[in-house]
C-alpha cells in the first residue's frame, strides 16, 4: 500500500512518514499532496497564538481533551496539534514539549501531535504547515490546532492559514501600551484571558477591551496583502450586509479545564457563523492566497538560485560588502546574469 | 539641492521624505538609496527585541537619551530610533507611540525617531527596515537602534540586519517552558531583565541563564538559511580560535534609568569583540547576504506577477478552490503561462 492510500485508510505510519516528507520539501511528499489535495477542505483549522507563557500549549491541550471527551450532546472529534516553533531550531524545546504533551494524550487514536522544527526559510515556516495541515485534513482529522508561539509576521502568516484564530493573553501582559502595538488582536476571531485565576484578570480583559474597539477586525479580514487584492466592492457590501462576529473574551484556566467548554462552544459558533455568512469561503480563499503566494516565492527563489552562473551570488554579496554596488544594483545584476544577459 | 545631498549635508527634512519614498519602494526612493549606498557602513546597528510588555519602548528611549548625555568620559553619539511594528497596520499604535517618545526626545537634532508602519508584504518588513537603517547611516546616525514587537520570524529576520542584538524580558515572563521554546535566545548578544524592580527578578535571571545554555548561541550565528550556507570550516575554526562571546545578563529599570549606563557598556564592548575578532566583517556579510535574499525575494515576486497574463492568477486560485488541482500543480501550470508555455 503506497503512503497516499495508507493515510486515507487511517495509518498512523504513513501518516507520520508522509509527514516528514512534506515538511522537508521532498518532490515525494509533493506528489503524496497532490493526490491527497481532492481530500482536502473538510477539517476546521484553529490558530491558537498569544506571547510566551501565557500557557497556549496547555490550553491546546485541554481543548484536544475535550474534544475527545466532550459534553453528553456533542460529537467526539477528531483532534491533531500541530506545535510550530518557527524561531527555535536549535534548542529542542520542540521535542521537549511533544514529550510533556504525548503524557497527556497518548494512546488515543483519535489525536495525532505534530511538532514542526522546521528551520524556516523566509516564508517556508507557514508553507509547511500549510501542507501539514493539508494531509492531515485528508487523513480525516476534524479540528487542526495550529500553535504559534509569539506575535510576529510569521505569526500572522500562519493566522491567514487559519478558519479560526484564537489569541490567548494571561494577566500582566495586556495592561500596558505594548499590548495595544502587538497588532495581534487584529487577527483574533476569539480572544482568551488564560491563567484567569492570578490577580490582575479584570485589568486584562478591560485592556483587551479597548485595544479590541481600536482593532478593527473586520475590515482587516477584508485586506490581503498578497498577489491581489481582494475586489473592495464585494467586501464592502459583505461588511455591512452581514451579521458582524465581535471576538468574545473568554476566561480559563487550562491547568484545571476552566472554560474550555465555553471555548470549544465559541470555537463553533465562529464556524458557524462563517457558515451561515458566506464568510467560509471568503476565508477558504484567503488561505488557499496565502498559501499559493507562499509557494510561489519559495519556488522562485529556487529556480533562481539554479539559474545563476557559479559564483555570481558570492560576487554579488562582494560588491555589497566593499559598497561598489547597492542591494538594488546588486539585484539587477543578479537577474541580468541569470538570464544570460551578463 | 537633491535629496541625496540634502540626507548627506544633514537635513532632516530630506531625510524624512527619503524615508517615506524608501520605506513605500518607490523607484526614486531606490535611486537616492544607491546614491547613499557609499556613505554606509559606518553606523553601529543594535536590535532590541523581546515580547509585549516588557517595557522596550521606554528601554530604548532611555538608551538614546544616554548617548546625548552620556557620562563626561564618553562621546555624545548621534542615535536613530527605528520602531518596527509588523504585525499592527490598523491600529495606529505606532503613530501613538511615537508622540509619546517625541515629548523625551524632541528638539534634540542628534535624534531621529521613525516608526514603520509598513503593511508588511511577506519578507517586506525587514527589507524595508534594512533599507530605511541605510539611510540614516548614510546621514551619519552613528547608532541604529532597531525596536522590534515580539518574537517571530521577522523579529529573527531583522535581528540578523543588526551587529548587536538586545533581548528584553521582564519578570514574570521567563519561568515557564514557553521562554526556552522562544527561541529568540539564540540571537541574543546581550540580555536584559528590565523592570527589574518587580518581585521574581532572580526567578528570570535564573531561567535566562538555564535557556541560555541550552541555545548554543555561537553556532547559530554561524548557520544562514538562505541562499548559500557559510562554508563550515572556516567557521568553525573561528570557533575554536577565537575567545567567545559569551551574552551578559543585565539589570534595567527603564522608568528611572537604572542600569542603563552598564547596558551601554555591554553594547559598546560587543562591538569592540566583533572588531577585534573578526566578527564584524562577518556579521557585515551576513547582514548583507539577508538583505540581498529579502530583496531578491520581494523582486521577484513583483516580476512574476507582471509576466502573468490577465486572469491566470485568479484562475489557478479557483482551480485549488475547487480541488481541481493542487497547490503545487497550480504553480507549475502558472510557471507554464509566465514563460509562455500554456
Amino acid at each position: 500500500m503506497d503512503l497516499a492510500d495508507g493515510i486515507l485508510a487511517g495509518d498512523r505510519l504513513a501518516l507520520a512518514r508522509t509527514l516528514s516528507l512534506v515538511e522537508n520539501g521532498t518532490d515525494e511528499g509533493k506528489s503524496i499532496l497532490s493526490i491527497l489535495y481532492p481530500h482536502t477542505g473538510k477539517a476546521h483549522l484553529v490558530g491558537v497564538t498569544g506571547a510566551s507563557g501565557t500557557g497556549k500549549s496547555s490550553l491546546v491541550n485541554q481543548l484536544a481533551r475535550y474534544y475527545r471527551n466532550p459534553a453528553p450532546d456533542w460529537q467526539p472529534r477528531r483532534v491533531a496539534i500541530v506545535a510550530v516553533d518557527p524561531t527555535s531550531p536549535f534548542t529542542g524545546g520542540a521535542i521537549l514539549g511533544d514529550r510533556i504533551r504525548m503524557r497527556d494524550l497518548a494512546g488515543d487514536s483519535g489525536v495525532f501531535i505534530r511538532s514542526m522544527a522546521t528551520r524556516g526559510s523566509l516564508g517556508g515556516i507557514a508553507s509547511a504547515t500549510s501542507a501539514v495541515a493539508q494531509v492531515l485534513d485528508a487523513a480525516g482529522y476534524d479540528l487542526i490546532l495550529i500553535e504559534t508561539v509569539g506575535a510576529g509576521q510569521s505569526e500572522v502568516d500562519i493566522a491567514r492559514l487559519a478558519h479560526t484564530t484564537i489569541v490567548v493573553e494571561a494577566p500582566g501582559f495586556g495592561d500596558d501600551i505594548q499590548a495595544i502595538k502587538a497588532g495581534i488582536l487584529e487577527i483574533a476571531d476569539v480572544l482568551v484571558v488564560n491563567k484567569a485565576d492570578l490577580p490582575g484578570v479584570e485589568n486584562t480583559e478591560r485592556a483587551l477591551r479597548g485595544s479590541l474597539n481600536l482593532a478593527h477586525p473586520l475590515p482587516h479580514r477584508f485586506m490581503h496583502h498578497g498577489m491581489i487584492e481582494i475586489v473592495p466592492e464585494q467586501t464592502a457590501a459583505s461588511a455591512v450586509n452581514e451579521p458582524l462576529w465581535v471576538p468574545p473574551i473568554l476566561r480559563t484556566v487550562a491547568l484545571d479545564g476552566t472554560g474550555i467548554p465555553k471555548l470549544v462552544e465559541a470555537i463553533s459558533n465562529h464556524r458557524l457563523h462563517l457558515e451561515t455568512t458566506g464568510g467560509w469561503e471568503q476565508r477558504e480563499r484567503w488561505r488557499l492566497q496565502t498559501e499559493l503566494d507562499l509557494l510561489l516565492q519559495t519556488t522562485l527563489m529556487d529556480e533562481f538560485r539554479l539559474s545563476l552562473p557559479e559564483g555570481a551570488y558570492e560576487h554579488a554579496l562582494q560588491d555589497m560588502f566593499e559598497r561598489r554596488m547597492s542591494p538594488f544594483q546588486a539585484i539587477e545584476k543578479l537577474i541580468d546574469r541569470s538570464r544570460g544577459r551578463a
